[in-house]
């Protein structure tokens, strides 16, 4: 043992083997893992290099590309969450200075503000109150306005359950040569996502709520426009281990280390986009539809109202008001605590005022409506 | 469904369920996990404010004390792998124009470069030959010459194998006024590492070597004399993902959203430190010491001699000289493809000259090396 250090046996633990709990999880993420993903998570580890590895990434390449309708090469997923992956586009496709224009209706659309901020962009917002979308001539207006290098949006507001609607969006931001930059981390796998046919040029999701894999491999996407941004830029990726450029020797047929995958979490979303491939994905869009549909109708039959208008509900994430006189954060407690279902609560604007329910991938089934609408009826009164 | 795209079947990959072979790892990382950690990263999903979750946090900041022998406030684990952690260390603790020293000799003392550069640092380097450590009078020289704010060195260097001896740089950085930042991805667990006693001002380390749990969840911790530093700060981290002051809100008693946890990680890293904490951590560095001994032996008897000298051998990973006439890097396919046991070839210096073998955590016993050294002499003939 080295030189004359001691060791310190009072900061040692005593702790049992760990158990957690069955939660039902309809809250704003993660959602329960399809038992193959739980299965395919506790497979032995490989080494980065190993060509049974190798073939896991190209499978979760074939299968990003298949749920998000893209041909894009650049098309994996990054070693961390969805935050991970939001931030590897940010820090690849800013420059210093560069005008970046954010959509802002809810918080992860003023998040994209804060770390666009912090790559050095000019930063310019427009804004809509939480609870609602953007209508193209308002996106129109803006872009006129600011002339932005990059245009980010939120497809779907975790925070507000608000689906925006795509279509004319990446002609428009072709008119005015602005890259499309689009998070999709509560949409992908549960509402109608098409890159190609939208003219996204970039986007990131998450693993854990459409999908239901674990966090901790997170989906990126960059198209031929975005490349072209990111290949011509003039200094260094401010950020190592999300530098696009480094990742892609790895993907790519160079092989060439980078860092050491998190190949458990990139086991269980290969598992989990495996599963999705299976159903369809169109397939598994109309059942978040038609599960969402059935969960604002048992909602409204005890007496809930919806806080977004229908046309721009989200099938994965659903926002509903709190009665009068009901405190919704200990209600959320004793949901958890007594009846192991987890929904969450509001945030930002709509903190104190809504719940947020999602019915995400492997949760987005009738049963899990009903075992949540007996729970909130009983503790409602 | 929205608009009129119309989805792209031809994209849909054909999958069967994911099986993956069962290898012995014994390259430079991920090692081969514990049974009770591979149980644990089957288990179900948790809310990131599910005071069962946050039990599981709590569980690894008091057992990552233990094992980095510290009692720092800021000890937690960042989602995503050691690069990761070694990006958010360099990230918090540098501002613009701030001079680094970094002591360089091999691959991560680069990398450590690259990075504090990319973070606008003004980087100065001391080098040493790859398979070397430095004498206490080389980094006092060179603290003297650069006067640096932050010194960030390799505790145990994965492309040569060397162990850098500690004690006293931590009084040399302080008589200096420069904080100590180490890297403890190769040592945490399996070599002994006294965070407090060595005076070390920041560290970070990995999961997946000596503590073999899986990547994807990765050890942190900040000294009171960085965590001023960082206080300090003129501007924000220019890295959202990785801000300690964002994290801090979310591992400290105000439990605030930042991201995700990618929680079946942080089950694997908490099961992982419990097992090592059961044996105890003095108890795992000398069983490390011993089975490395042990290959080592082994290893010459099979012909083979050692890149390191013999005070400098870390005992997690050994660099081996490939012998004349042998080509390395076919005979390490051969090793996986035929005997399935996984071993590293050598990177930048020693590229084509050493084999580099990982008897790391549950790895490091007599068995893993019985196997390893069957084997290669087989193949050696």
């Amino acid at each position: 043992m080295e030189g004359s250090a001691k060791i310190n046996e009072e900061l040692r633990p005593a702790l049992k083997t760990l158990e957690v709990p069955q939660r039902l999880l309809l809250g704003p993420g993660p959602s329960n893992s399809h038992p193959e993903v739980l299965r395919a998570m506790a497979l032995p580890s490989l080494g980065y290099l190993d060509p049974a590895f190798i073939q896991v990434l190209q499978d979760i390449q074939a299968l990003l590309r298949y749920v998000w309708q893209t041909t894009n090469e650049t098309t994996f997923c990054i070693s961390g969450t969805g935050s991970a992956a939001m931030e590897a586009c940010v820090a690849n496709i800013v420059e210093k200075n560069d005008v970046v224009l954010v959509a802002v209706c809810g918080y992860f659309g003023s998040r994209l503000v804060d770390m666009a901020e912090r790559y050095g962009a000019d930063v310019r917002v427009v804004n809509k109150p939480w609870g609602q979308a953007f209508s193209l001539e308002e996106i129109r207006e803006a872009l006129e306005k600011h002339r932005p290098r990059v245009f980010g949006m939120v497809h779907v507001e975790t925070s507000t359950g608000v689906v925006q609607p795509m279509e004319g969006i990446g002609a428009l931001c072709r008119e005015y040569d602005s890259l499309l930059l689009l998070d999709t981390v509560t949409s992908l796998g549960g509402v109608p996502v098409y890159i190609d046919a939208w003219g996204v040029d970039l986007a990131y999701s998450c693993s854990q709520k459409g999908l239901s894999a674990s966090p901790g491999a997170s989906p990126i996407t960059v198209g031929p426009r975005a490349l072209e941004k990111i290949r011509a830029r003039r200094a260094k990726v401010p950020n190592w281990y999300l530098d696009l450029s480094l990742l892609e020797k790895y993907w790519g047929p160079q092989r060439q280390y980078h860092h050491t995958a998190s190949m458990v979490c990139y086991y269980g979303l290969r598992e989990a986009l495996r599963v999705i491939a299976e159903e369809g994905v169109s397939a598994s869009w109309k059942r978040h539809q038609e599960n969402a549909a059935y969960l604002h109708s048992k909602l409204e039959e005890l007496g809930l109202s919806m806080h977004v208008e229908k046309p721009w509900r989200a099938p994965t994430l659903t926002t509903v008001r709190i009665p009068d006189g009901i405190d919704g954060k200990a209600l959320a407690g004793k949901l958890l605590a007594e009846e192991h279902i987890e929904i969450g609560n509001g945030i930002g604007d709509l903190a104190g005022k809504v719940w947020r329910i999602g019915l995400m991938g492997y949760n987005s089934n009738r049963e899990s409506v009903d075992k949540l609408v007996a729970a909130l009826g009983k503790l409602l009164g």
